[in-house]
């Protein structure tokens, strides 16, 4: 997507071909800086301090970390440590260990020699998968935004809101829930954002308000606990999240706070749209509340915001008082009985078990079998 | 209710006999801050400066506002020109014409020489009167409370979620909303308070767990987003929040995203409770959606929050990318269908208006003779 007018992904490999690049995601949004990454440490220091977050930019980047491995020591024990380095920059991260599993298996039987060609190679690729797979979920959702618009009359945008950052800079390019507004918009459909901040990090605030400006997608910026009262109003046409865990009977696990959202747009008939790629869903659980582990971050996340203040310096500040505890669950299930759909690199589907596995029987099939052993 | 382990008003006369004096809310939750008000001028900026805010205690210090104007000049001129300054302050302020209103046909009859005495004396038991309807609330919502704790085995917390600040720092002491925890928790009952932060003003995070820090109530600070969450995981027992405006048909205006935890309680089973004083139902609307107009403040709440920086400075720091719109309706409408009762200084009600008319029957009398008329 557009960044100053200017086409960009999230991670590139630099004019010199011997490196790569990417944006530093802890300065936006008030400051957009290109990082070179030149080596195995560099790639691993930017995944581990969030330079790049988002589960599919970090395999990606795991997977340019081990071409700069092999660029600089193909043997096989050089393999093995950036493999295990990479891994250890965050742990929970599933893309990391698929895309680095992956580069493992493509280089284990190339000859030394030809290992650095053979990573660029197939890092090129898992990149490139990337965006062929969200900018699918864009084509997709583009349809209900087209739907939307035909609902309403005259030249009036679509409404549609969206919870934390799920845009191109959590992936190569695209995004997921946000793919089918980029879509709507660069095909000319009049689409308009409402991006709410996403407490306690602001990834709304900060990165999908950043994200929308810089590709000149019209937006605003709301309170997370504005959404229900603008549903009310009429004001939004169609929410579209993303999601960290889905489960086989259409559960989702998302960002704090996107359950409200759900209820709001049940309660209102807005319809609930989870877009993701069918790769990611753990078709190993069913039942979100019961089977998916919810993660407890720091309270200060809760404690002290950081922004930038007058002066032009970023500033952490304490908004509660001093010795008033914090809780902070990161995420929460919305169930799937209040999910209108979801929007896949391969089609819509309901959000059910039926509806999922029409689109990916061979994930089913697997399912099965290990039901039956 | 205590601050430092001494009990304290939000307004109260000062050993001189000649002054009030207040808390100034605007350093909280960071700074407690005592300030003399000793004249008109003096009390109509407290007002206007927000150094005190919430409608029962803009009230109490309008009053007393009066009072300080005739211990100055007791004429006739005075009374007229310091109402009027006092009127001008917030001039949406319901409770704050109507403390005015009350001094001034308390005080027109009287003579010059007897009016500051007279103000005095009215003055005082406008405040009195809020202690009371407060206390009364605190004693009617205690009774869920503690029916609450007897659903639950053993010695566990009742867990009650609230939002915004509706405690005795709006009023003149209990609070509307906090009152019944206060009552709980001063006869012993255990007692833990889930607060929301209520962004965009923070008044969760900064007033609601100052005010329980310093009364000794366990609490715990929470984002907007989590409380589906918890609710979900069986962590609340009770919400209970409060209210600026309320329908006859019991359809509830409060502080934006109070709408949201409305639905997730109902959708967890969960009660939610409304206290109110019930002099502040509005018998002349019935459909809150369609009656209650919701006031826009300014983006800049969204994309600038204040806090204590790490060198003990207040600053302001802008969370959102420069360019960025933001949009900030301030409230939102919680219908009846969500409200599983009202907590008033007369009994519960539920939320309909037979509930209110059996509580508040003086009311409906006025109404249908209105309607009739």
């Amino acid at each position: 997507m557009k960044v100053h007018g200017k086409p960009y992904r999230t991670i590139w490999v630099a004019e010199d071909q011997a490196s790569v690049e990417i944006i530093d995601q802890t300065r936006l949004p008030h400051e957009f800086v290109v990082r070179p990454l030149a080596s195995l440490a560099e790639s691993a220091a930017a995944i581990k301090t969030m330079l790049v977050r988002g589960a599919p930019l970090i395999g990606a980047t795991a997977a340019y970390g081990l071409w700069l491995a092999m660029r600089a020591d193909p043997s096989g024990e050089s393999l093995k440590s950036a493999y295990e380095t990479l891994l250890a920059t965050r742990p929970t991260a599933v893309n990391l260990r698929w895309a680095l599993d992956s580069m493992r298996s493509t280089l284990a039987p190339v000859p030394p020699a030809s290992r650095a060609a053979a990573a660029r190679s197939r890092a090129d690729e898992i990149a490139d998968e990337d965006v062929a797979i969200n900018r699918a979920i864009g084509m997709h959702g583009l349809a209900l935004i087209r739907d939307a618009q035909a609902k309403k009359r005259g030249p009036i945008a679509v409404n549609v809101l969206t919870h934390c950052n799920a845009g191109w800079l959590a992936t190569v390019d695209w995004g997921t829930a946000l793919a089918p507004i980029y879509a709507a918009h660069d095909s000319g459909i009049s689409v308009h954002v409402w991006v709410d901040e996403t407490r306690p990090r602001n990834q709304g605030a900060s990165l999908t308000a950043w994200e929308l400006r810089e590709h000149g997608v019209p937006h605003t910026v709301i309170v997370d606990n504005a959404g229900g009262h603008l549903m009310q109003r009429g004001q939004v046409d169609l929410v579209i999240v993303g999601t960290d865990r889905t489960t086989s009977a259409g559960d989702v696990a998302n960002k704090i706070g996107t359950y409200l959202k759900a209820l709001a747009a049940k309660d209102n008939g807005v319809p609930f749209y989870v877009a993701l790629p069918g790769p990611t869903i753990d078709w190993t659980i069913s039942d979100g509340l019961r089977d998916i582990p919810i993660e407890e971050r720091s309270g200060d996340e809760v404690a002290i915001i950081s922004g930038l203040s007058k002066s032009g310096e970023t500033v952490a500040v304490r908004v509660t008082p001093e010795g008033s505890p914090t809780r902070n669950p990161a995420f929460d299930v919305t169930p799937a009985r209040l999910v209108t759909g979801f929007i896949t690199e391969r089609g819509l589907a309901p959000a059910t078990r039926e509806g999922l596995v029409r689109l990916y029987p061979e994930f089913a099939v697997g399912q099965s079998r290990s039901a039956r052993g």
